[in-house]
Protein backbone atom coordinates (compact mmCIF):
# COMPACT_ATOMS: atom_id res chain seq x y z
CA UNK A 1 0.00 0.00 0.00
CA UNK A 2 2.70 2.30 1.29
CA UNK A 3 4.78 1.74 -2.44
CA UNK A 4 1.71 2.38 -4.64
CA UNK A 5 1.18 5.42 -2.74
CA UNK A 6 4.35 6.73 -2.89
CA UNK A 7 4.78 6.87 -6.61
CA UNK A 8 1.83 8.82 -6.83
CA UNK A 9 3.40 11.01 -3.88
CA UNK A 10 4.42 13.92 -6.94
CA UNK A 11 1.32 13.93 -9.68
CA UNK A 12 2.74 14.09 -13.15
CA UNK A 13 0.06 16.90 -13.81
CA UNK A 14 2.47 19.20 -11.19
CA UNK A 15 4.42 21.81 -13.00
CA UNK A 16 7.81 20.70 -11.13
CA UNK A 17 11.05 20.75 -13.27
CA UNK A 18 11.98 17.21 -14.69
CA UNK A 19 15.49 17.12 -12.74
CA UNK A 20 14.20 18.17 -9.84
CA UNK A 21 11.41 15.65 -9.92
CA UNK A 22 13.47 12.84 -10.44
CA UNK A 23 16.04 13.56 -7.61
CA UNK A 24 12.98 13.54 -5.30
CA UNK A 25 11.74 10.27 -6.54
CA UNK A 26 14.88 8.22 -6.91
CA UNK A 27 15.71 8.62 -3.18
CA UNK A 28 11.59 8.28 -2.04
CA UNK A 29 11.43 5.60 -4.20
CA UNK A 30 14.80 3.80 -3.52
CA UNK A 31 13.50 1.35 -0.92
CA UNK A 32 13.76 1.28 2.34
CA UNK A 33 12.01 -1.01 5.61
CA UNK A 34 9.38 1.69 5.22
CA UNK A 35 8.96 1.52 8.76
CA UNK A 36 7.72 4.78 10.03
CA UNK A 37 4.74 4.78 7.57
CA UNK A 38 3.85 1.53 8.53
CA UNK A 39 3.72 2.27 12.29
CA UNK A 40 1.35 5.54 11.07
CA UNK A 41 -1.04 2.74 9.60
CA UNK A 42 -0.91 0.07 12.19
CA UNK A 43 -1.34 2.80 15.33
CA UNK A 44 -4.45 4.10 13.16
CA UNK A 45 -5.78 0.48 12.58
CA UNK A 46 -5.02 -0.59 16.14
CA UNK A 47 -6.90 2.31 17.38
CA UNK A 48 -10.17 1.45 14.69
CA UNK A 49 -8.99 4.37 12.24
CA UNK A 50 -9.06 4.58 8.41
CA UNK A 51 -6.08 3.77 6.92
CA UNK A 52 -6.66 5.21 3.64
CA UNK A 53 -6.93 8.78 5.52
CA UNK A 54 -3.96 7.70 7.91
CA UNK A 55 -1.87 7.21 4.12
CA UNK A 56 -1.03 11.18 3.73
CA UNK A 57 0.62 11.14 7.06
CA UNK A 58 2.55 7.91 6.10
CA UNK A 59 3.42 9.25 2.88
CA UNK A 60 4.63 12.63 4.84
CA UNK A 61 6.63 10.71 7.35
CA UNK A 62 8.21 8.79 4.73
CA UNK A 63 9.61 12.31 2.77
CA UNK A 64 11.10 13.08 6.60
CA UNK A 65 12.54 10.22 6.48
CA UNK A 66 13.80 10.28 3.06
CA UNK A 67 15.01 14.11 3.04
CA UNK A 68 16.85 13.72 6.01
CA UNK A 69 18.91 10.57 4.58
CA UNK A 70 19.82 12.54 1.87
CA UNK A 71 20.91 15.56 3.46
CA UNK A 72 22.75 13.26 5.85
CA UNK A 73 24.79 11.76 2.93
CA UNK A 74 26.35 14.90 1.21
CA UNK A 75 29.61 15.70 1.32
CA UNK A 76 29.67 17.86 3.75
CA UNK A 77 27.83 15.83 6.57
CA UNK A 78 28.63 11.79 6.07
CA UNK A 79 30.03 12.07 2.85
CA UNK A 80 28.29 9.16 1.93
CA UNK A 81 28.33 6.86 -1.49
CA UNK A 82 26.10 4.37 -1.47
CA UNK A 83 22.92 3.95 0.75
CA UNK A 84 20.74 0.83 0.09
CA UNK A 85 23.30 -0.40 -2.38
CA UNK A 86 22.21 2.48 -4.46
CA UNK A 87 24.39 5.24 -5.81
CA UNK A 88 23.49 8.34 -3.08
CA UNK A 89 21.28 11.41 -4.36
CA UNK A 90 24.03 13.66 -4.80
CA UNK A 91 26.27 10.78 -6.32
CA UNK A 92 23.53 11.00 -8.83
CA UNK A 93 22.21 14.51 -9.42
CA UNK A 94 25.01 16.60 -7.92
CA UNK A 95 25.44 18.27 -4.85
CA UNK A 96 23.51 21.22 -5.45
CA UNK A 97 20.21 19.44 -6.73
CA UNK A 98 20.30 16.96 -3.82
CA UNK A 99 19.87 19.96 -1.15
CA UNK A 100 16.44 21.05 -3.10
CA UNK A 101 15.77 17.67 -3.33
CA UNK A 102 15.41 17.41 0.57
CA UNK A 103 14.51 20.48 0.80
CA UNK A 104 11.29 19.75 -1.42
CA UNK A 105 10.32 16.65 0.40
CA UNK A 106 10.50 17.65 3.48
CA UNK A 107 8.19 21.22 2.74
CA UNK A 108 5.84 17.85 0.76
CA UNK A 109 5.68 16.36 3.88
CA UNK A 110 3.66 18.77 5.05
CA UNK A 111 1.75 19.32 1.74
CA UNK A 112 0.87 15.57 2.36
CA UNK A 113 -0.61 16.17 5.77
CA UNK A 114 -2.71 18.82 5.17
CA UNK A 115 -4.43 16.22 2.79
CA UNK A 116 -5.49 14.18 5.75
CA UNK A 117 -8.31 16.82 6.26
CA UNK A 118 -8.73 18.35 2.53
CA UNK A 119 -9.24 14.57 1.14
CA UNK A 120 -10.08 12.41 3.99
CA UNK A 121 -12.41 14.65 6.13
CA UNK A 122 -9.84 14.23 9.22
CA UNK A 123 -11.11 17.05 11.17
CA UNK A 124 -8.76 20.30 10.93
CA UNK A 125 -8.39 20.58 14.70
CA UNK A 126 -6.48 16.60 14.28
CA UNK A 127 -4.78 17.29 11.50
CA UNK A 128 -3.33 21.07 13.02
CA UNK A 129 -2.31 18.80 16.06
CA UNK A 130 -0.41 16.47 13.75
CA UNK A 131 1.04 18.92 11.67
CA UNK A 132 2.36 20.66 14.96
CA UNK A 133 4.04 17.52 16.36
CA UNK A 134 5.77 17.11 12.86
CA UNK A 135 7.43 20.32 13.02
CA UNK A 136 8.30 19.38 16.74
CA UNK A 137 9.71 15.70 16.44
CA UNK A 138 11.80 16.58 13.21
CA UNK A 139 12.87 20.01 13.55
CA UNK A 140 15.74 21.84 15.87
CA UNK A 141 14.07 20.00 19.29
CA UNK A 142 13.94 16.65 17.63
CA UNK A 143 15.36 14.70 14.72
CA UNK A 144 17.53 17.80 13.34
CA UNK A 145 18.80 18.89 17.06
CA UNK A 146 19.70 14.96 17.23
CA UNK A 147 21.64 15.44 14.17
CA UNK A 148 23.69 18.53 15.21
CA UNK A 149 24.41 17.13 18.44
CA UNK A 150 25.54 13.69 16.39
CA UNK A 151 28.25 16.15 14.24
CA UNK A 152 29.11 18.17 17.28
CA UNK A 153 29.54 15.12 19.21
CA UNK A 154 31.86 13.44 17.08
CA UNK A 155 34.49 14.54 18.33
CA UNK A 156 34.07 12.58 21.60
CA UNK A 157 31.15 11.34 23.83
CA UNK A 158 31.61 10.02 26.87
CA UNK A 159 28.65 9.19 28.54
CA UNK A 160 26.29 6.72 27.73
CA UNK A 161 23.35 10.08 28.64
CA UNK A 162 24.86 12.26 25.75
CA UNK A 163 24.47 9.11 23.55
CA UNK A 164 20.90 8.54 24.66
CA UNK A 165 19.88 12.26 24.05
CA UNK A 166 21.62 11.53 20.24
CA UNK A 167 19.61 8.41 19.65
CA UNK A 168 16.24 9.46 21.21
CA UNK A 169 16.21 12.36 18.80
CA UNK A 170 18.29 11.13 15.63
CA UNK A 171 15.84 7.80 15.48
CA UNK A 172 12.71 7.85 18.12
CA UNK A 173 11.42 11.31 17.75
CA UNK A 174 10.32 10.17 14.12
CA UNK A 175 8.61 7.11 15.17
CA UNK A 176 7.00 8.32 17.82
CA UNK A 177 5.41 10.96 15.78
CA UNK A 178 4.68 8.10 13.25
CA UNK A 179 2.57 6.28 16.28
CA UNK A 180 1.31 9.54 17.61
CA UNK A 181 -0.12 10.81 14.03
CA UNK A 182 -1.45 7.15 13.41
CA UNK A 183 -3.28 7.69 16.79
CA UNK A 184 -4.25 11.04 15.72
CA UNK A 185 -5.96 9.91 12.57
CA UNK A 186 -7.91 7.70 14.97
CA UNK A 187 -8.80 9.80 17.21
CA UNK A 188 -6.61 8.57 20.47
CA UNK A 189 -7.39 9.66 23.85
CA UNK A 190 -4.77 11.30 25.42
CA UNK A 191 -3.91 8.21 27.86
CA UNK A 192 -3.91 6.19 24.73
CA UNK A 193 -1.26 9.23 22.76
CA UNK A 194 0.59 8.97 25.88
CA UNK A 195 0.61 4.95 25.64
CA UNK A 196 1.86 5.55 21.47
CA UNK A 197 4.80 7.64 22.72
CA UNK A 198 6.05 4.98 25.50
CA UNK A 199 5.89 2.09 22.81
CA UNK A 200 7.54 4.50 20.65
CA UNK A 201 10.54 5.99 22.58
CA UNK A 202 11.59 1.99 23.55
CA UNK A 203 11.09 0.78 20.34
CA UNK A 204 13.06 3.51 18.75
CA UNK A 205 16.12 3.15 20.89
CA UNK A 206 15.84 -0.67 20.57
CA UNK A 207 15.67 -0.41 16.62
CA UNK A 208 19.22 1.88 16.96
CA UNK A 209 20.99 -0.45 18.85
CA UNK A 210 19.93 -3.11 16.58
CA UNK A 211 20.94 -1.17 14.24
CA UNK A 212 24.66 -0.87 16.27
CA UNK A 213 24.66 -4.24 16.63
CA UNK A 214 24.31 -5.42 13.21
CA UNK A 215 27.23 -3.56 12.15
CA UNK A 216 29.38 -5.10 13.96
CA UNK A 217 27.72 -8.90 13.58
CA UNK A 218 25.58 -8.16 10.52
CA UNK A 219 25.76 -9.87 6.94
CA UNK A 220 26.85 -7.33 4.28
CA UNK A 221 25.02 -8.77 1.63
CA UNK A 222 21.04 -8.24 4.02
CA UNK A 223 22.32 -4.60 4.90
CA UNK A 224 23.43 -3.41 1.87
CA UNK A 225 26.03 -1.19 3.20
CA UNK A 226 29.24 -2.24 4.50
CA UNK A 227 29.56 -3.52 8.34
CA UNK A 228 32.33 -2.45 10.90
CA UNK A 229 31.61 1.30 9.53
CA UNK A 230 30.96 2.59 12.78
CA UNK A 231 34.14 1.10 14.01
CA UNK A 232 35.97 2.94 11.02
CA UNK A 233 34.60 5.88 11.85
CA UNK A 234 35.44 5.59 15.62
CA UNK A 235 31.58 6.07 16.42
CA UNK A 236 30.72 5.64 19.73
CA UNK A 237 27.18 3.02 20.09
CA UNK A 238 25.71 1.03 22.64
CA UNK A 239 28.03 -1.90 21.92
CA UNK A 240 31.08 0.33 22.31
CA UNK A 241 29.70 1.23 25.94
CA UNK A 242 28.54 -1.68 27.47
CA UNK A 243 29.32 -4.56 25.03
CA UNK A 244 27.29 -7.06 22.55
CA UNK A 245 25.72 -9.22 24.80
CA UNK A 246 24.36 -6.77 27.36
CA UNK A 247 22.94 -4.36 24.02
CA UNK A 248 21.39 -7.69 22.73
CA UNK A 249 19.74 -8.01 26.16
CA UNK A 250 18.87 -4.33 26.29
CA UNK A 251 17.08 -4.79 22.77
CA UNK A 252 15.14 -7.32 24.64
CA UNK A 253 14.46 -5.57 27.27
CA UNK A 254 13.15 -2.66 25.52
CA UNK A 255 10.98 -4.34 23.61
CA UNK A 256 9.20 -5.98 26.35
CA UNK A 257 8.99 -2.63 27.99
CA UNK A 258 7.27 -1.28 24.19
CA UNK A 259 4.98 -4.02 24.79
CA UNK A 260 3.57 -3.54 28.29
CA UNK A 261 3.04 0.33 27.54
CA UNK A 262 0.82 -0.78 25.13
CA UNK A 263 -1.22 -3.39 27.21
CA UNK A 264 -1.59 -0.87 29.82
CA UNK A 265 -3.64 0.95 27.52
CA UNK A 266 -7.01 0.51 26.87
CA UNK A 267 -6.92 -0.33 23.07
CA UNK A 268 -8.94 -3.56 22.08
CA UNK A 269 -6.61 -5.17 18.92
CA UNK A 270 -3.07 -4.06 19.43
CA UNK A 271 -1.70 -7.51 17.87
CA UNK A 272 -0.57 -5.47 15.28
CA UNK A 273 1.99 -3.49 16.75
CA UNK A 274 3.28 -5.97 19.25
CA UNK A 275 3.97 -8.10 16.07
CA UNK A 276 5.98 -4.90 14.62
CA UNK A 277 7.93 -4.42 17.98
CA UNK A 278 8.92 -8.14 17.65
CA UNK A 279 9.84 -7.89 14.11
CA UNK A 280 12.17 -5.07 15.00
CA UNK A 281 13.83 -7.15 17.45
CA UNK A 282 14.86 -10.60 15.21
CA UNK A 283 15.25 -8.27 11.93
CA UNK A 284 18.85 -8.97 10.57
CA UNK A 285 18.85 -5.77 8.26
CA UNK B 1 7.28 44.56 15.79
CA UNK B 2 8.59 41.81 13.63
CA UNK B 3 12.28 42.39 14.89
CA UNK B 4 11.19 41.87 18.37
CA UNK B 5 8.79 38.46 17.84
CA UNK B 6 11.93 37.32 15.44
CA UNK B 7 14.27 37.42 18.58
CA UNK B 8 11.91 35.16 20.57
CA UNK B 9 11.07 32.67 17.53
CA UNK B 10 13.40 30.10 19.26
CA UNK B 11 12.32 29.91 23.09
CA UNK B 12 15.26 29.53 25.53
CA UNK B 13 13.24 26.68 27.18
CA UNK B 14 13.59 24.69 24.18
CA UNK B 15 16.57 21.90 24.40
CA UNK B 16 18.25 22.57 21.58
CA UNK B 17 22.26 22.40 20.94
CA UNK B 18 24.22 25.35 21.51
CA UNK B 19 25.62 25.66 18.04
CA UNK B 20 22.50 24.77 16.32
CA UNK B 21 20.69 27.25 17.71
CA UNK B 22 22.97 30.10 17.43
CA UNK B 23 23.14 28.98 13.52
CA UNK B 24 19.64 29.55 13.48
CA UNK B 25 19.81 33.06 15.45
CA UNK B 26 22.49 34.35 13.26
CA UNK B 27 21.00 34.09 9.88
CA UNK B 28 17.65 34.85 11.22
CA UNK B 29 18.56 38.51 13.13
CA UNK B 30 21.03 38.77 10.09
CA UNK B 31 18.94 41.88 9.13
CA UNK B 32 17.04 42.73 5.66
CA UNK B 33 14.07 44.80 4.97
CA UNK B 34 11.71 41.84 6.27
CA UNK B 35 9.65 42.59 3.62
CA UNK B 36 7.68 39.35 3.50
CA UNK B 37 6.79 39.19 7.23
CA UNK B 38 5.54 42.94 6.55
CA UNK B 39 3.82 42.20 4.05
CA UNK B 40 1.72 39.27 6.09
CA UNK B 41 0.85 41.74 8.52
CA UNK B 42 -0.57 44.92 6.20
CA UNK B 43 -2.34 41.95 4.51
CA UNK B 44 -3.97 41.15 7.75
CA UNK B 45 -4.28 45.13 8.64
CA UNK B 46 -6.00 46.17 5.57
CA UNK B 47 -8.66 43.51 5.69
CA UNK B 48 -9.14 44.32 9.67
CA UNK B 49 -6.94 41.19 10.98
CA UNK B 50 -5.06 41.02 14.89
CA UNK B 51 -1.42 41.97 14.30
CA UNK B 52 -0.97 39.67 16.90
CA UNK B 53 -2.61 36.65 15.17
CA UNK B 54 -0.88 37.60 12.46
CA UNK B 55 2.55 37.30 13.70
CA UNK B 56 3.50 33.63 13.79
CA UNK B 57 3.12 33.44 10.07
CA UNK B 58 5.28 36.28 9.55
CA UNK B 59 7.86 35.32 11.43
CA UNK B 60 6.98 31.58 9.72
CA UNK B 61 7.58 33.12 6.22
CA UNK B 62 10.44 34.96 7.28
CA UNK B 63 12.59 31.33 8.65
CA UNK B 64 11.55 29.96 5.00
CA UNK B 65 12.93 33.14 3.50
CA UNK B 66 15.96 32.88 5.57
CA UNK B 67 16.42 28.72 4.99
CA UNK B 68 16.33 29.58 1.43
CA UNK B 69 19.36 31.98 1.72
CA UNK B 70 21.38 30.27 4.23
CA UNK B 71 21.09 26.96 1.58
CA UNK B 72 21.37 29.20 -1.79
CA UNK B 73 24.21 30.47 0.00
CA UNK B 74 26.53 27.13 0.07
CA UNK B 75 29.52 26.33 -1.73
CA UNK B 76 27.55 23.52 -3.69
CA UNK B 77 25.15 25.79 -4.87
CA UNK B 78 25.81 30.18 -5.36
CA UNK B 79 29.23 29.89 -2.71
CA UNK B 80 28.91 33.38 -1.66
CA UNK B 81 30.84 34.28 1.21
CA UNK B 82 29.13 37.40 1.89
CA UNK B 83 25.43 38.46 2.37
CA UNK B 84 23.85 41.85 3.61
CA UNK B 85 27.53 42.70 4.63
CA UNK B 86 28.11 39.65 6.76
CA UNK B 87 30.15 36.51 6.61
CA UNK B 88 27.17 33.76 5.27
CA UNK B 89 26.43 31.17 7.46
CA UNK B 90 28.71 28.57 6.41
CA UNK B 91 31.44 30.98 6.72
CA UNK B 92 30.51 30.62 10.24
CA UNK B 93 29.37 27.80 11.45
CA UNK B 94 30.62 25.34 8.13
CA UNK B 95 28.45 24.01 5.88
CA UNK B 96 27.13 20.80 7.50
CA UNK B 97 25.59 23.18 10.61
CA UNK B 98 24.55 25.40 7.88
CA UNK B 99 22.41 22.93 5.80
CA UNK B 100 21.05 21.70 9.28
CA UNK B 101 20.13 25.00 10.01
CA UNK B 102 18.27 25.84 7.31
CA UNK B 103 16.49 22.30 7.51
CA UNK B 104 15.32 23.23 11.56
CA UNK B 105 14.60 26.53 9.75
CA UNK B 106 12.39 25.61 7.38
CA UNK B 107 10.88 23.02 10.31
CA UNK B 108 10.18 25.53 12.41
CA UNK B 109 8.30 27.71 9.73
CA UNK B 110 5.69 25.11 9.67
CA UNK B 111 5.60 24.95 13.88
CA UNK B 112 4.76 28.94 14.05
CA UNK B 113 1.57 28.58 11.56
CA UNK B 114 0.34 26.13 13.56
CA UNK B 115 0.44 28.77 16.95
CA UNK B 116 -1.91 31.21 15.03
CA UNK B 117 -4.91 28.71 16.00
CA UNK B 118 -3.12 27.20 18.99
CA UNK B 119 -2.17 30.72 20.66
CA UNK B 120 -4.21 33.30 18.98
CA UNK B 121 -7.60 31.32 18.33
CA UNK B 122 -7.52 31.41 14.66
CA UNK B 123 -10.20 28.86 13.30
CA UNK B 124 -8.30 25.21 12.50
CA UNK B 125 -9.59 25.31 9.09
CA UNK B 126 -7.97 28.15 8.07
CA UNK B 127 -4.37 28.11 9.80
CA UNK B 128 -4.40 24.65 8.12
CA UNK B 129 -5.15 26.76 4.43
CA UNK B 130 -2.38 28.71 4.94
CA UNK B 131 -0.10 25.33 6.04
CA UNK B 132 -1.13 23.98 2.59
CA UNK B 133 -0.09 27.19 0.80
CA UNK B 134 2.98 27.35 2.20
CA UNK B 135 4.07 23.94 1.87
CA UNK B 136 2.98 24.69 -2.25
CA UNK B 137 4.34 27.86 -2.73
CA UNK B 138 7.37 26.81 -0.93
CA UNK B 139 8.10 23.49 -2.10
CA UNK B 140 8.81 21.87 -5.62
CA UNK B 141 6.10 23.54 -7.59
CA UNK B 142 7.10 26.86 -5.97
CA UNK B 143 10.39 28.67 -4.37
CA UNK B 144 12.30 25.63 -4.65
CA UNK B 145 11.41 24.73 -7.60
CA UNK B 146 12.69 28.32 -9.35
CA UNK B 147 15.84 27.38 -7.40
CA UNK B 148 16.22 24.37 -9.79
CA UNK B 149 15.26 26.17 -12.93
CA UNK B 150 16.86 28.83 -12.15
CA UNK B 151 20.46 26.22 -11.36
CA UNK B 152 19.16 24.21 -14.52
CA UNK B 153 18.75 27.20 -17.05
CA UNK B 154 22.29 28.48 -15.94
CA UNK B 155 23.61 26.98 -18.99
CA UNK B 156 21.81 29.38 -21.61
CA UNK B 157 18.12 30.73 -21.00
CA UNK B 158 16.85 31.60 -24.35
CA UNK B 159 13.57 33.08 -24.21
CA UNK B 160 12.01 35.63 -21.30
CA UNK B 161 9.31 33.38 -20.29
CA UNK B 162 11.71 31.06 -19.23
CA UNK B 163 13.26 33.76 -16.60
CA UNK B 164 9.28 34.90 -16.07
CA UNK B 165 9.05 31.36 -14.76
CA UNK B 166 12.02 31.77 -11.97
CA UNK B 167 11.17 35.09 -11.01
CA UNK B 168 7.53 33.65 -10.65
CA UNK B 169 8.93 30.56 -8.51
CA UNK B 170 11.90 32.09 -6.67
CA UNK B 171 10.52 35.62 -6.40
CA UNK B 172 6.84 36.00 -6.14
CA UNK B 173 5.77 33.13 -4.81
CA UNK B 174 6.58 33.62 -1.36
CA UNK B 175 5.33 37.41 -1.93
CA UNK B 176 2.23 35.90 -3.09
CA UNK B 177 1.64 33.12 -0.01
CA UNK B 178 2.16 36.56 2.56
CA UNK B 179 0.28 38.31 1.20
CA UNK B 180 -2.63 35.35 0.72
CA UNK B 181 -1.90 34.13 4.46
CA UNK B 182 -2.47 37.53 5.78
CA UNK B 183 -5.84 37.39 4.26
CA UNK B 184 -6.89 34.02 5.73
CA UNK B 185 -5.80 35.35 8.87
CA UNK B 186 -8.34 37.94 8.85
CA UNK B 187 -10.75 35.88 7.19
CA UNK B 188 -10.44 37.10 3.52
CA UNK B 189 -13.20 35.98 0.67
CA UNK B 190 -12.40 34.16 -2.13
CA UNK B 191 -12.30 37.40 -4.07
CA UNK B 192 -10.08 39.09 -1.50
CA UNK B 193 -7.54 36.32 -1.83
CA UNK B 194 -7.27 36.60 -5.72
CA UNK B 195 -6.87 40.10 -5.93
CA UNK B 196 -4.02 40.11 -3.14
CA UNK B 197 -2.58 37.05 -5.09
CA UNK B 198 -2.69 39.07 -8.42
CA UNK B 199 -1.37 42.26 -6.38
CA UNK B 200 1.17 39.96 -5.10
CA UNK B 201 2.45 38.52 -8.38
CA UNK B 202 2.58 42.12 -9.89
CA UNK B 203 5.02 43.34 -6.66
CA UNK B 204 6.86 39.89 -7.25
CA UNK B 205 7.82 40.21 -10.52
CA UNK B 206 8.37 43.95 -9.78
CA UNK B 207 10.61 43.71 -7.02
CA UNK B 208 12.99 41.23 -8.76
CA UNK B 209 13.17 43.33 -12.16
CA UNK B 210 14.44 46.30 -9.31
CA UNK B 211 16.76 43.80 -7.88
CA UNK B 212 18.20 43.17 -11.40
CA UNK B 213 18.51 47.04 -11.89
CA UNK B 214 20.15 47.97 -8.97
CA UNK B 215 22.79 45.13 -9.70
CA UNK B 216 23.78 47.15 -12.33
CA UNK B 217 23.31 51.02 -11.55
CA UNK B 218 22.67 50.70 -7.31
CA UNK B 219 25.30 51.90 -4.71
CA UNK B 220 27.36 49.26 -3.22
CA UNK B 221 27.43 50.41 0.14
CA UNK B 222 23.39 50.95 0.28
CA UNK B 223 22.90 47.15 -1.24
CA UNK B 224 25.48 45.33 1.48
CA UNK B 225 26.58 43.34 -1.38
CA UNK B 226 28.69 43.82 -4.94
CA UNK B 227 27.12 45.24 -7.57
CA UNK B 228 27.71 43.72 -11.20
CA UNK B 229 27.57 40.28 -10.03
CA UNK B 230 24.47 39.24 -12.77
CA UNK B 231 27.27 40.23 -15.42
CA UNK B 232 30.31 38.67 -13.85
CA UNK B 233 28.03 35.36 -13.49
CA UNK B 234 26.24 35.88 -17.01
CA UNK B 235 23.34 35.52 -15.37
CA UNK B 236 20.15 36.24 -18.34
CA UNK B 237 17.93 39.25 -16.42
CA UNK B 238 15.35 41.51 -17.90
CA UNK B 239 17.67 44.05 -18.49
CA UNK B 240 19.78 41.62 -20.56
CA UNK B 241 16.56 41.05 -22.41
CA UNK B 242 15.22 44.89 -22.99
CA UNK B 243 17.10 46.86 -21.60
CA UNK B 244 17.36 49.11 -18.18
CA UNK B 245 15.06 51.70 -19.67
CA UNK B 246 12.34 49.74 -20.09
CA UNK B 247 13.13 47.17 -17.18
CA UNK B 248 12.29 50.68 -15.24
CA UNK B 249 8.80 50.91 -17.53
CA UNK B 250 8.21 47.57 -16.80
CA UNK B 251 8.38 48.11 -12.62
CA UNK B 252 6.15 51.25 -12.85
CA UNK B 253 3.71 49.50 -15.18
CA UNK B 254 3.65 46.62 -12.53
CA UNK B 255 3.00 48.50 -9.61
CA UNK B 256 0.05 50.16 -11.62
CA UNK B 257 -1.24 47.06 -11.95
CA UNK B 258 -0.52 45.77 -8.58
CA UNK B 259 -2.27 48.89 -7.45
CA UNK B 260 -5.73 48.04 -9.37
CA UNK B 261 -6.30 44.86 -8.59
CA UNK B 262 -6.54 45.67 -5.15
CA UNK B 263 -8.53 48.91 -5.66
CA UNK B 264 -10.99 46.29 -8.08
CA UNK B 265 -11.40 44.17 -4.66
CA UNK B 266 -13.87 45.08 -1.52
CA UNK B 267 -11.24 46.37 0.14
CA UNK B 268 -12.42 49.31 2.92
CA UNK B 269 -8.88 50.99 3.81
CA UNK B 270 -6.39 49.35 0.98
CA UNK B 271 -3.65 52.31 2.14
CA UNK B 272 -0.95 50.37 3.84
CA UNK B 273 -0.76 47.92 0.69
CA UNK B 274 -0.58 50.50 -2.37
CA UNK B 275 2.43 52.50 0.10
CA UNK B 276 4.29 49.16 0.12
CA UNK B 277 4.00 48.81 -3.70
CA UNK B 278 5.50 52.61 -4.09
CA UNK B 279 8.10 51.67 -1.70
CA UNK B 280 9.37 48.40 -3.16
CA UNK B 281 9.31 50.18 -6.62
CA UNK B 282 11.28 53.39 -5.17
CA UNK B 283 13.73 51.45 -3.13
CA UNK B 284 17.42 51.74 -3.82
CA UNK B 285 18.67 48.88 -2.12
Amino acid sequence: MVEAALIQALPAAWDVPGSLRESMNYSLMAGGKRLRPILVLAAAEVLGGSLEAAMPVALAIEMVHTYSLVHDDLPAMDNDDYRRGKLTNHKVYGEAMAILAGDALLTQAFFSITQAHKGHGIPAERVLSITEELAIYAGARGMVGGQAADMLGEQGITKLEELAFIHTHKTSDLIVFSLRAGGHIAGATSAQLRALSEFGNAIGLAFQIQDDILDIIGDEKKLGKPVKSDEKQQKVTYPFFIGIEASEQKVKDLTIQAKEALLRAQIAHPERLLQLADYLMQRDH
